[in-house]
């Protein structure tokens, strides 16, 4: 693909999450707006949604639907639900990341503590139920339940991966392969980011007669590169854009990509330094540190071979969207779907 | 009520809780043993239901359910959900309520950390969906989801009854009254203690045919009954047969009737000294202050005030059983909740 292609490509997949996002951030206004008390609650579960944020997963989810035939109005309370949900998880990994940092702005549990942060990441889960269940009525009770069945089954495989993922910093496990990466971020990120809005776009456009596992390949190459990219992002990002603190990722003992292969390639003496940094308490860890890796990184090739393997993924993921949206027509919610990809890695 | 037909009354309620309670127990391993990975995460969900506990909502919605004539295996899924929700709360709760003592043992955060402690809340969150969609295909579509909707109402009256609570203790408020803790206490323990059990019961033995609204006064007097009696309980209860740090409400700050009713009498250097050492962090506050504002409870009635209103909400419990279960036969299911109310402010 030329550069010229290629910006146009990015071009037209930032109009279209314009559209889509826009269409998606309206409804979630409707939804937390509750009118109801106490008012505190509802203004801190707002808090998150209220700082911007792309609904990169409304987007996807509203997209499959169109592109397999179904009317923006039927898919925008699933795309809404999966948004709160969202917003649920980050404040919850906020606190269990004890990240200072999100959409430019302290973290929750920064603000108001870890009691209120925990409870206002419920009340967000508790939110995400009602469009689930307006569904019903929507699309029908049939229609209405498989898409809580899916929602069900997805936030499961999120907690998984946020359980694998925290293991691995509490026992501060250090000797794993890129494999055990792909499959935690498989559960934690792909099933609900990329999987399940295609999954749940399906089901609404062809009122559940498509079989769902040709999503799983494509949603999981999707996905998988557009964490890297994120994880590569935080390192190497620019601030003010990204939106957390960078290098945080480091300052938290994350276990990306980049990190598994620093640890699998150096050795000695760099190898057990990095361990025991990895072994300390967040609030030990210091930004000479995290920087300190970082150069080590750059100096093993850490960071070129993420970019490898997300550019790997992503090419994947072309290549089974294909497969994924067979026998779909060309539309505009198609092309974009085809182009985010190609997107994922090249954002900044 | 004479000594010997209350302590018949109370053995009655004991031998229906082991009966019903061994029913839902049986079920709710049935959930929690997945099979999945990790499994580290599903043993942590397992921790809280395996130490015991009465099943006491599970309990009474199978009861419930059979009054309105309904079989048990009817109500069983629903039971469970609830009591897979209960453990939950409770994982997330001692986390923010920084709570050091659960049925006898550690807190799950304080074994695990708050990282984990978070994320095995929403698993048993998310586990409690799986009985609710199984409702679907064992009650029908139209009852599974009106519970799937009752749930939902639910978890939001907990979810705010908590950010009540959470923030009289952030903004160290001491100026509440008597109504300000009973409308808390409605939204965070009535609504899933007892409201909600009996709404669900009711539902799946009429099929959805009967006015639910009768259910609240019953259940609210009937959970604040028991609220009060158990922040009693932590105040001067049999630590061993209680489960939780005795005088832990006092360490936690936890505005409960005795200290609303102690700020409220206490006057002058006693009531800003209690003042202050309820804005102190959880873990400046010692033993001996907590002992120092029991006694303060104790010189100005506070705890019998808090039992005289025990006992008066038992009462109000057992007069609105009358109508909430108005038309039901004579059964064991309805001789247990008549009996509840009494039972709720006996306990030890």
């Amino acid at each position: 693909m030329t550069v010229a292609t290629k910006a146009a490509g990015a071009e037209f997949v930032a109009s279209r999450l314009q559209e889509y996002g826009e269409l998606a951030r309206l409804k979630l206004w409707e939804y937390l707006r509750t009118g109801r008390q106490p008012q505190n609650l509802y203004e801190l579960a707002a808090e998150y949604p209220k700082r911007g944020g792309r609904n990169l997963r409304a987007s996807l989810c509203i997209a499959a639907a169109r592109c397999f035939g179904a009317s923006t109005a039927d898919s925008l309370d699933s795309a809404v639900a999966l948004e709160l949900l969202h917003n649920s998880f980050l404040v919850h990994d906020d606190v269990e990341d004890e990240s200072e940092q999100r959409r430019g702005l302290p973290t929750l549990h920064v603000l108001h503590g870890v009691p209120t942060a925990v409870n206002v990441g419920d009340a967000l889960a508790v939110l995400s139920l009602r469009p689930l269940l307006r569904n019903c009525s929507l699309l029908g009770g049939r229609l209405g339940l498989r898409i809580l069945e899916e929602a069900e089954s997805m936030a499961r495989e999120s907690v998984e991966g946020q359980a694998l993922e925290l293991e691995w910093r509490r026992a501060n496990v250090t000797n794993l392969l890129p494999a055990d990466y792909l499959q935690m971020i498989l559960k934690k990120t792909c099933w609900y980011t990329t999987i399940y809005p295609c999954r749940v776009g399906a089901i609404i456009g062809t009122r559940d007669s498509v079989d769902l596992e040709r999503f799983v390949p494509f949603g999981f190459f999707l996905g998988a590169a557009f964490q890297i990219q994120d994880d590569l992002l935080n390192l190497v990002g620019d601030a003010d854009r990204y939106g957390k603190e960078l290098s945080g990722d480091l300052l938290e003992g994350k276990r990306t990509l980049m990190l598994i292969h620093l640890l699998h390639h150096a050795s000695g003496e760099r190898r057990r330094k990095i361990s025991q940094m990895l072994g300390l308490p967040r609030a030990s860890r210091t930004a000479r540190q995290a920087a300190w890796v970082l150069d080590a990184m750059s100096d093993h090739g850490s960071l070129e071979y993420a970019r490898g393997v997300a550019h790997a993924l992503a090419g994947a993921a072309t290549h089974e969207f294909a497969k994924a949206f067979a026998n779909t027509a060309s539309s505009d919610a198609r092309s974009f779907l085809e182009a985010l990809p190609t997107w994922v890695i090249a954002r900044t």
